[in-house]
């Protein structure tokens, strides 16, 4: 029978082989006493097993409360758990509950993070991954060899729709690929969803017939499920292309829902991920996180960028880019988005350490407030990409193209 | 125009204002620049507002990763903003992605915890709350002026749904409130739910046609939103009265949508919850969690148990209590579920502290393990509360019910 493997890296002040063996059983038996019933048979098939422990640093202090330590050592590993897929089958709510429930509640720990799952060939065909993926979303809005380019609008909250769409407006004939909703943004006062859907939809659709390039607009549609469902299909009546959810907040089966539409691209802001995983020893990497999503679905997946305006490491965002790219089953391959601070200048930095162009690059001020406009701060990023991937310095790049020196001028001290 | 209050406990190397003011920002305007747009006007009407800073402590080691301090030194401090619902509305996880969305990825905050969350008039008319709540739960298993006493089928996965009628048999003749499923276990290869539900709720259904007791038991029905709403229905065709989700698995959206069908008590499961809460100045503490869950209307929530096997303190585990008791609008209470290495020792302590009875009480072990059979181990807890709330000692309690001594002798030792 398949299994599903685990790992986790732990911090305990017992022996890690026992702490994880107190995981294994709270995991899959997981009471205080024997009951009739438990038998050997039974815990054979469906019981957690510790495949290994590894050894790491012994600590002076406990990353996080749990039971103290009597000779005051706390002792990290990384160990791996094993699950029978008998006991969930394919359903996901129940593995995150496995692999990511009452465990934490375990005082044996006094760290406990999941950083990686490997699951089984069969998920690869039960669950059919992205609907529109890199391919998908290029083939949508006609962007090959290069990031497809996008921005948010801002401020985040309080434009109206027909400000919105006049934004829109300028940054579609400014060239951009791939424009989004604020998170904070679904349906304002002064911004219903459907006004706002309605006023982007007629610009994007007329620039669209002009020039034959139709721009990606994410709609947050994040809600109650049914308003949800309901919002999904107007922007399908309305020719739009993708919608946005805010993963974390709407959750995993409302989430999967929507992706089992397969008629948008889905957009997966995954805004309330740093409570998930900012100490270094409680919570999920990216490494497990994005394989949960990728099963749900999700097109376009949130990884924060390279010298970005928040706390994440430069190390750590190289890694999720990687963990996006890795590929999953033959399933399609979801679609990097980098944000957070970003202007061009990070390109560079972003090619030497990924080598890929397959990332929607998101740019909010850098775009709108370049000091030649809109359209040429959708080309500085376009620029910005090509002297990095042709192998040109910054500097070099900034010589070449006007536009992109101009970022270079006004972010480029950021 | 109504407005929503978070508080906020943080801890930052900059001012603990400056801070608080960088997170009102990204919460509602947010990016690094001006842009066209961005007028007085609409700052006045949608942007965050830092309402009050109380200085606490300074530290000289950082929570968590995030900006370093050019004097070594960490302000700690209670910080409330608060936001228009003109941002928002009525959509749980837009405000979710407010409260909690991307400024848990703010570098000036090397901790950050959202401790509670005052809502305006308008929610408790807008949400209608649990459907059942404590009343409701009482109404649904008869049972007045004491705790509900439940269990949960252990082990956790791996019986058969005859093993598990088998048990619920058991328990129902020995006086049992409430059964549930464990997280763990919705359909496994050798109990699927449908083969379960229909097995276990003949003997539910045998029992109450004879003793006019409906034992309530707590389906598992977490999963893809189509089946939790296909085995929904099927439980209402049984017979059944309550289900049950794991909320953090499942996710904010789709739980609300099983809320509203307002036919089953939700019997909702926060597992994965120490992951969110665990660490002291990282994620969300349950008075503010609990709130957004009314809000989507479950029923019965998870509370931890006084003297519990896992990490949290018994203060803990009393606040959420009273989090939980705590009136919210005209809306029904929801019931805690206390559990836990709970065997009926705790209910001295639990009654001492909380003055109240309006729990559901789970044992597992403690029911099934005792030594003169699960009807005394149902005794025994009735027992054991009757003599708490009588204002005797665990002690003379044992002195005067024979039943709850045996408790005593086998488990009084943990």
């Amino acid at each position: 029978m398949e299994r599903i493997l685990a790992t986790y890296y732990i911090e305990t002040p017992f022996a890690p082989g026992k702490a994880a063996a107190v995981l294994a059983g709270e995991q899959s038996s997981g009471t205080f006493v024997a009951v009739p019933g438990e038998t050997e048979e039974l815990k054979q098939r469906f019981a957690a097993r510790v495949e290994s422990v590894e050894l790491l640093e012994t600590v002076k202090e406990p990353a996080i409360p749990g039971a103290s330590s009597k000779d005051g050592l706390y002792h990290r590993a990384i160990v791996k758990v094993s699950w029978s897929i008998e006991n969930f089958g394919y359903n996901l709510p129940v593995l995150v509950s496995t692999l990511q429930g009452n465990l934490y509640e375990i005082t044996q720990f006094t760290g406990l993070k999941l950083m990686d799952i490997e699951l089984p060939a069969s998920y690869g065909s039960f669950f059919s991954g992205p609907s529109f993926g890199i391919t998908g979303c290029r083939e949508l809005t006609g962007v090959y060899n290069r990031p497809l380019i996008g921005t948010i609008i801002k401020p985040s909250v309080g434009l109206s729709p027909e400000q919105t769409a006049g934004i829109v407006n300028v940054l579609s004939e400014a060239g951009i690929d791939f424009v989004k909703d604020d998170e904070l943004l679904s349906s304002s006062g002064n911004s219903s969803f459907e006004d706002r859907l309605s006023a982007v939809m007629q610009v994007i659709n007329r620039q669209a017939d002009k020039t034959g390039k139709k721009v990606m607009y994410a709609f947050n549609i994040s809600g109650d499920m049914d308003d949800m469902l309901y919002r999904y299909e107007k922007i399908i009546q309305a020719g739009g292309t993708c919608a946005m959810v805010s993963i974390n907040s709407v959750g995993l089966s409302a989430v999967k829902k929507i992706c089992d539409q397969g008629q948008l691209a889905i957009h997966a802001h995954r805004n309330g991920w740093g409570m998930l995983t900012r100490h270094p020893l409680l919570g999920i990497d990216f490494r497990a996180y994005q394989k949960l999503w990728r099963l749900a679905g999700v097109d376009q997946l949130h990884v924060n960028g390279i010298q970005n305006k928040f706390w994440e490491s430069d190390d750590s965002v190289v890694n999720s880019i990687d963990a996006c790219l890795t590929p999953f089953y033959t399933h399609k391959t979801v679609l990097p988005v980098v944000s957070s601070g970003q202007w061009g200048g990070q390109a560079f930095e972003t090619w030497r350490r990924t080598k890929t162009t397959d990332l929607l690059y998101m740019a909010g001020g850098g775009i709108m407030a370049h000091p030649m406009g809109a359209a040429a701060g959708v080309q500085a990023l376009q620029q910005a990409w090509q002297g990095a991937v042709e192998g040109m310095t910054l500097e070099e790049t900034a010589k070449q193209f006007p536009a992109f020196a101009e970022s270079v001028k006004k972010f480029g001290t950021k």
